[in-house]
């Protein structure tokens, strides 16, 4: 399957009164790790492949992180990052953030890939993941 | 054990490009929702229970969070907090968000209670969760 | 012209290393008061009234901001938000966040009205105010 | 006087349903590139300098942004820093936000340098720039 990897500094805004990183903003690392994975995969910017596919996104279904090492602003990590599993409209992605070539953080999530719904176009819809997307991400 | 219900109102700076909300905001309102969770079971705001226990904070451990329905900016929702378990020196919080009488998001949380390392203050270790804090989160 | 107060209670998740607010943060809460004020002058909620307006949004065109005394999370604060100028399809707003009775940070900000360009849909073009939105802005 | 340079992805999660920056994200990447200016004219990262000089933080005075060019996550963009002033214990940073050659967004910022007041270590207090910091800040 896909991976990347990819250096992260962190910063005095992700951190928190107890100086470390608010947990919150691991997630938001995570979700620009799961679009730079995919802009590798797919050779295109997200704005450009959410256009060329036609989609409006992959919103979230479920995630979840563990927290080991704390994170302290001024820490270079590395965030690795894998495609686990490719379905018929969701996949999923692991994430690890190493600080020190220890997993500081690690992150599950499953994903879904949707776009306007035709019947209302207020509401989203899976849509099945489009046959050479699934091919890049398996590569 | 002890509840918690607050409204919140999803705002546009929750919300990303597809126009529902980045779901890391997510956890950052589960973060003020624990947060308001022991300000009423302890009577005190957090700068001041921090104070009083002599502690750093509550870090995250291990949370996850499905997410149901799609929040967008202007929705009134509720979230509703309860404490599941309380360990030595950890606790388990659940949270739901609820729109329109559906459980929109659901989150779980394994925090737990730290101070300093005496041993280098640069450091958090983890404390006994206080006799009386676990006797209100009981109620 | 318009004026709106609202309360706000500054969060753990506002603040940096230092336990004070990371300035940003303030003109995300003016941002907010700014959409509060036009909810209670227009009857409905933003993602109504651009629906009702057929536009896209008010974007910021200039803005400043004074921090006088620092903000801690638990501060519970006021912010008054009032309209001071209607232009053509510009519009200038001020705010002042009070803490115990003192103007602890002063905001002021220019937006302007915008629809999508009709020559271009991928990007933004001013739009006159609608009549009546100047109308109830400067009652 | 001291100036940086360096490159920013705008990223998804700084941007909101309109699809363009959320403003105050604008000042949050001022900050890193202040802290990044810093970092480079002290040869040390903030949270050692922090230690090495016995200080607080710097935190905002005042600041003012003019947004020129909307930014859509995608674009890749230059943040050119610069000290514009050296006071007894302020100073002044300017920012320029270059997009395809443009200056998208421009800042200006004046922060103070302070520690724990002595009094009253719950309170910041000003104190002078050091010598050396002045230096440096002046090359």
């Amino acid at each position: 399957m896909f991976r990347n990897i990819r250096p992260y500094r962190i910063e005095w805004q992700d951190c928190d009164p107890a100086g470390i990183v608010f947990y919150p903003r691991y997630f938001a690392m995570f979700d620009t790790s799961t679009t730079l994975l995919f802009e590798k995969a797919l050779g295109m910017r997200k704005r450009d492949f959410i256009k060329h596919y036609g989609f409006i996104g992959y919103p979230m279904v479920d995630t979840r992180a563990k927290f080991n090492i704390p994170g302290i602003f001024g820490d270079d990590v590395e965030i690795h990052t894998a495609v686990t599993e490719l379905g018929r409209s969701s996949f999923s992605i692991e994430h690890k953030l190493m600080k020190d070539g220890a997993v500081a953080v690690e992150g599950w999530e499953k994903r879904v890939w949707v776009g306007r719904d035709p019947a209302n176009p207020d509401r989203l819809k899976s849509q099945p993941l489009p046959p050479d997307v699934v091919e890049k991400l398996s590569g």
